[in-house]
C-alpha cells in the first residue's frame, strides 16, 4: 500500500507533485446529497495558499479547484467526488541546484533510497503541495460535520517560543491574521520574531492546536482504532509534525492521578459532562462528548538560506546554498490541513460508529 | 470496523476482557519457517506481568501463552498463529462496586454510551490486560526483526519528575530493575518517588521510550501511511498514552532550521549517515537509516485510593471509593506493549516496502 | 495480508490447521446486545459435522464451540467474540503416507511452493475443517439478519446429474436428508449414486444454491464492491468451489434483451417489485429487493481410492494410493459453509450502507 | 467503503459518470521504475472505444487520456499515478425520456433507492464508461507483468450460441475481429447472429475467457484471499457478468474424482507440471503453475429497442421505449476489462506474495 489513500468510509485518495501537471484527491464514501459547489472547497483551499503575507512563500499559487464528477445539479450522488487543481506557476528550474544532492531535513535521500529515483522538482510528493487533495477533501468533511452540528477549528498555537494567550481568544482572528494566531499580542510578537529568522536567513517551528466542538460521545474504537490513535495518525501524517499531544498531553506524565482524572458531573438537565477535561474528549479510544483538543509540534521548514553540509547522489560531501521561495515556517499554512485531516478522522469515526448497537441496526433497517 | 486488528500483511487480531475466560491474538501473515516456541512468546509475556515487584499490582497473573495453529515441527507454516492465554486469577468480586457508576479517567462512561451496556468486571475489552495480545504478537515480530539484523528496545525514560540520564544507561538494568529504567540512580529515585505516591492512595504518570537499531533507509510511505505516523497511532492506541514524539519531538517547536536539520555526511566506507539526528531516524514519512526514536507520555493511572465525585448509571452525582490491586504507575508494564506495538509497525512496513521498485519486483520473481 | 480475514465492518478472522490443537474464529464489530449462547452456534457447527449418514466421512468429530470473550451476561458486548473448537479425533497416522508426496487435486504442491513446506497432516490449513470458523461465525451473522427479518438458506441443487426439482422443495428436508436436498425423490436418487461412485472407489461434484429473502433494495455498491461480486468470492473462496453465478448465471449469455430483462412493477400497495427474477435480485451491484440467489458449483472430492500417478518432493514421478476417511462428495456438508458465507456478506455490506444518504447520517445523529 | 477502489498493494481508485466532465483512475502503489508513456495506455483504451464496427454504439467517443502524475522523464516514481479522460461527445438530451422512470435491466432504481437521487443521464457511475479508469489502470498492470514474463490475454469465447472452436484459435483475429473472437468462422457466424438482434431492437448476451500464461507457482492465498476468489470477484464486479468460472468451472459438478484430478508430472528438466489442467491453474487458492483460465458470462445489453414494462418514480406502471446509441452485444468491448481486472489482480497477489517466507524476506533485506 503505497499509502495515497486515508479512511475507511469516508476515503480519500490524494495524488500529484509539487512540479507535475496537477494534484487532485478522490473522496470516495461521500454520503448523497450534500450541496456541494467549488467555492465551498475553494474557500479551504485559499487558507493554505501562499502569498497572503510577508510570512509566507513570495510565490504565486492559484490553485483553483475543479469538480469532476460526483456532483449532480449541485448535490454529492453518493459516488466519488474527483477534484483537481491544476499546477499553474511551478518553475522547474528553480530547482535544478538540487538535483544530485540530498538537502537535510528533506525527503530527498529517503526518497532514492525507497524508490531508485526521484522527482528532484522541489519536493515532489513529499512537498507541501501534496496537501492541496487533503484540503479539498477536509473541506467537503468539515461541511457534513456542520451539518451534524460539529465544528472544527485549528490555529496556531505557538511560533517558535511565542504562544498565545487562550483568554484573548478571538475566533474573528484566527482566519485572518497571518500568522493564523487567534491573539492579536501574540500575532504581533511572532511577526517580529520570524521577521528576524527571515533576516538570517533561518526559519522557525511552532505548534498547531485544533479543537471539536459538539461531537457526541461513544464515537471511536476501543483497541487499535481508538479515536486519538487516529487523530495522531492523521497530524503525524503532515510533512514536519513530529510531536502529537491529546488533552493535556506530555504534561500528564508529571501528574498525579487525583489531579489529571477528569470528575464526571450531571447537570440538571441530566446531560453528563465532565468538571474538567485533560483527557481531551477522549476516555479509552472513545470521545466523551467533551470537547475534543489535539496538539501538533511542527518542525522549522528545513529550506534555509545558509550554506548546509550535505552529500549528493554520488555520496560525496559537500556544502550545498538552497535558493528560491521558501516560508520561513510552515504553521500559519498547514493548520487547514490539520483541521481537514481531523474533521475526516472524525467523520469516519462517526459512520463506522453507526452499526456498533444491534438497536441501531434494527431501527435502521426496520423503520 | 471495531479496530480489533492491526497491521496490512503481517496483522494481528486481538480478543479477550480483563474478566472472561481468555484473551488471545491470532498472526496473520507471518511468514512462514521461522523457529518458534512458547517459550519465544512467554519471555515477552512475562516483562508485562504484575506482581514481580512493590510497585505493580498485587494481583497473580500466570499468563501463560498456548500456540493453537500455525506453527508444524517447531516452525511457522505461514497461517495464523493463534495464541491463547487462559484468565486464571480474575475474581470478578473485587469489581461488583463499580458495576453501576463511572470511573473517573476509564472508559466506563463511553463504553455504555457507545454500546448501550457493559462487561463493568474490571476494564473490560479496555482494561491492561488487552495487551497481552499485543504483547504475544510483538513476540513473534521482534524475533522475525532480530532475523534481519534489527533490535527494538524500549523502557522508561521518566517516571513523575525522574528522568533516566542516557549516559548512564546500561542495557543489562532495562530489563531487571523494577521500574523498567536503564539507570540505577532514576530508578532508586523513581521508587521513592513512587512509594510516595502509593501512600497517598494516589497514581503517577511517566514517559517511555522505544529507540530501532539496524533498520534500512527506505521503509515508509510518503503520505499517510508515513513510519512516524504509524508509530504514533501504534503508541496513542495503548491505552493511557496522551502524546508522542518522534526524534526530538515537541521540542523542535522552538528551535531554528539551521539548529535543527541534520546533516548529511558521507564515511569512509561510502555509506551516507548523518552528523545528528534530530528527526529520529525519519524524513518524509520513510527511515533514513540512523536510529528511530519514539517517546510515548502515559497518564496516572486512574485508579487511585481516594474519593472521587461521579456520575452514576442513573445520572446521579455521587462519590465512589475504588478498592481492589492497581498498579500506581503503568509504566514499568507498558513498556514492552511499546516495544511489541513498534516492531509491529516496523515489519509490516518492511513487508510493504518490497515491492517498491521495479527492479525489486523482477528480481524477485525472474531469480 | 496472508488472507485470513473476511468483511469489513463485520469482520471475521479464522485460524486454525485439520491437525492443529484447535480451530477457531474471531469476531470482531459485531453489534452490542445481541442475545448469544454457545447452543446458537453450536446448531450450525453440526450441520457441517461428518458421521451423520452413510454419504460422509466415517471420522467422528465433535466439534463443540466454546465462547472465549465478547460475550457478557448473554449478550455481545460489541466487542471481539472469540470461538474455540478443540481438535480431538485427528489421528496423524492416518496421514503420514501423504507426507512427501503431491496429491492431485489438493493444495500439497500449491503450499510447498508458496511456503517452503508444509503442515503435511491432513490438509492443514486448506483441509474442510477451516470452515469451521466460518460456520462458527456465520452463525452469529444468521441470527443477526433474522432480527432484521432476512432470511438465508443454503441446500444441495445437483449431485453429479441429479437436480432437485424446485417444485418439490420442502423446507423441513433441507436440514434434515443426508444430502441437504430438499426434495425427497432427488435426495434418493442422489442416494444411489453415490453409492455407486463409492463402490468404485470414486467420488463425485455437486451444485448448491443459496437463496436470500427479505433484503432490503439497496444494498451494494456500484463498482468494485457490487453485492454480486462479493457474493461470488465469498462463494469462490469455499474450497473445491470452481464456478459462482447470480440469477440465472451461465444461462443469460444465450438470451435475448427481451426475454432477460426483469419488467418492474408497482404492486397496488404502492411497493416496487419486479415481475421476474432473471437478474437473482442483484441490479447495478445493488440489491432490488427481490430474492437473492447465488450458486456455487463444487468438484467431487480430490481423496480418491484409486491409484493416482503424481510427483513426489523429490520431484520423482510416482504412483499413489490415498487412505483414511474422506467423503464422496463435500457438497451436503459445505452448504451450511455456503449459506454462512452469504450471510456475512450480505450484512457487512448492510452495515456498510447505513451512511449512504446525507439523511440517514443527519437522522442517525440528530435524534 | 463506497467501493471505488481495487487492490491492496497495487490499488487503484476510479471514478466518473458517463455524463460527467471526466472520467479517471489514481494508481497507487505502482512500483517505481517502469517506463511509461500515455500510449501505453492509450493503446488498452482504444480496445474498449465504440465506433469501431457495426456491432458497436455509433456514438464515437475519443477517450484520450492523460498522465497527470506519477511519471517523471518517462519513468514511474512510485507515487499515484492520476489518469484522466475527458468526455467530450456526450449528449445529455439524448437520456432526457429516462429522468424519472426506471429502465428494467438497469441500475436506476437500486441507485434511487440506495441514494435518494442519481445522475439520470445515461448510466451515471453504472455506466459502462465506469471501465474506462480500469482499463487505463491495466494497461499498467499489463506492462508491468509482460516484464515478469506474465502474459494475459481475453478474448470472446461465446455470443449467443456462437462459440470458438478453440482449434482455430489465431492470436492475430484476436485484436482485430469486431467480435473479439479469435476465430475467423465464429466471428462471422457471431457477426450474422447479432444483424438479427439488431433488426428485432434484441440484444445478445455472451461468453468471455481469459487466459494467463507464465504466472510462476505459488501466488494467492490459502483461505478468504484464494486466487481464484480474487478472480471471481474482478470478474463479477464487471456490470453485465453474472456467472464466473475457473478452468472447467461448472462441467466439473457432473464429473467424478478420477476424471477431474489432475495428476502431477515431473518432466525431465526436474520442473513439476500436470498432465491436464481442469482446474484452470489454482489448487487450494494457490496457483499451480500451469495457465490460468477464467471465464465470465455477460448478460444480454439491458437497453432494447422494444417498448418494455416498468414504473417511473412516481410509482406509476408505464410503458417505455428506449432511445439513443446502445451496443447491441456488450461482450466485444467488455474483453480488454475482463483482461485488465484479471491483470491487476494477479500482480497484487504477486506483491503481496513476496514476504510469503522468511528466507524470501531475509534474502530481500540482507543483501
Amino acid at each position: 500500500m503505497a499509502g495515497s489513500s486515508y479512511g475507511t468510509i469516508f476515503r480519500i485518495t490524494t495524488w500529484g507533485e509539487s512540479h507535475g501537471k496537477a494534484l487532485g484527491v478522490v473522496i470516495d464514501g461521500c454520503p448523497a446529497g450534500l450541496e456541494l459547489g467549488e467555492e465551498d472547497i475553494q474557500r479551504y483551499l485559499d487558507r493554505r495558499k501562499p502569498g497572503t503575507s510577508a510570512l509566507t512563500t513570495q510565490r504565486k499559487e492559484d490553485d483553483a479547484v475543479e469538480i469532476l464528477s460526483g456532483v449532480f445539479e449541485g448535490r454529492t450522488t453518493g459516488t466519488p467526488i474527483s477534484l483537481l487543481v491544476r499546477n499553474t506557476s511551478q518553475i522547474s528550474k528553480d530547482y535544478s541546484d538540487i538535483a544530485s544532492c540530498y538537502r537535510p531535513g528533506h525527503a530527498d535521500y529517503t526518497f532514492d533510497t525507497k524508490y531508485g529515483f526521484r522527482d528532484y522538482r522541489g519536493g515532489g510528493r513529499s512537498s507541501g503541495r501534496e496537501t492541496i487533495g487533503r484540503v479539498a477533501a477536509g473541506a467537503v468533511a468539515c461541511k457534513i460535520l456542520e451539518r451534524l452540528g460539529i465544528r472544527v477549528r485549528a490555529y496556531t498555537r505557538a511560533i517558535g517560543p511565542v504562544e498565545i494567550d487562550p483568554s484573548r481568544y478571538e475566533e474573528a482572528l484566527r482566519l485572518s491574521t497571518p500568522t493564523a494566531m487567534p491573539d492579536a499580542e501574540a500575532n504581533e510578537k511572532a511577526r517580529d520574531y520570524l521577521a528576524q529568522a527571515r533576516e538570517k536567513g533561518d526559519s522557525v517551528g511552532g505548534c498547531m492546536e485544533c479543537l471539536v466542538d459538539g461531537l457526541p460521545a461513544g464515537i471511536g474504537d476501543p483497541v487499535f482504532e481508538k479515536l486519538d490513535a487516529n487523530l495522531a495518525k492523521a497530524a503525524m501524517s503532515i510533512g514536519a509534525v513530529k510531536a502529537v499531544e491529546i488533552g493535556d498531553g506530555s504534561l500528564v506524565s508529571r501528574r498525579c492521578g487525583s489531579e489529571n482524572n477528569d470528575a464526571f458531573f450531571c447537570a440538571a438537565d441530566g446531560s453528563v459532562t465532565k468538571l474538567t477535561n485533560h483527557a481531551g474528549g477522549i476516555l479509552g479510544g472513545i470521545s466523551d462528548g467533551s470537547q475534543l483538543v489535539v496538539r501538533a509540534y511542527v518542525k522549522p521548514t528545513p529550506s534555509i538560506y545558509q550554506p548546509q553540509k550535505t552529500v549528493n547522489q554520488s555520496h560525496e560531501n559537500i556544502e550545498i546554498q538552497i535558493r528560491g521561495r521558501h516560508d520561513p515556517i510552515i504553521v500559519p499554512r498547514a493548520v487547514v490541513v490539520f483541521e481537514c485531516m481531523t474533521a475526516i478522522t472524525v467523520l469516519d469515526a462517526m459512520m463506522l460508529n453507526m452499526p456498533a448497537k444491534l438497536d441501531s441496526l434494527e431501527n435502521f433497517y426496520r423503520n
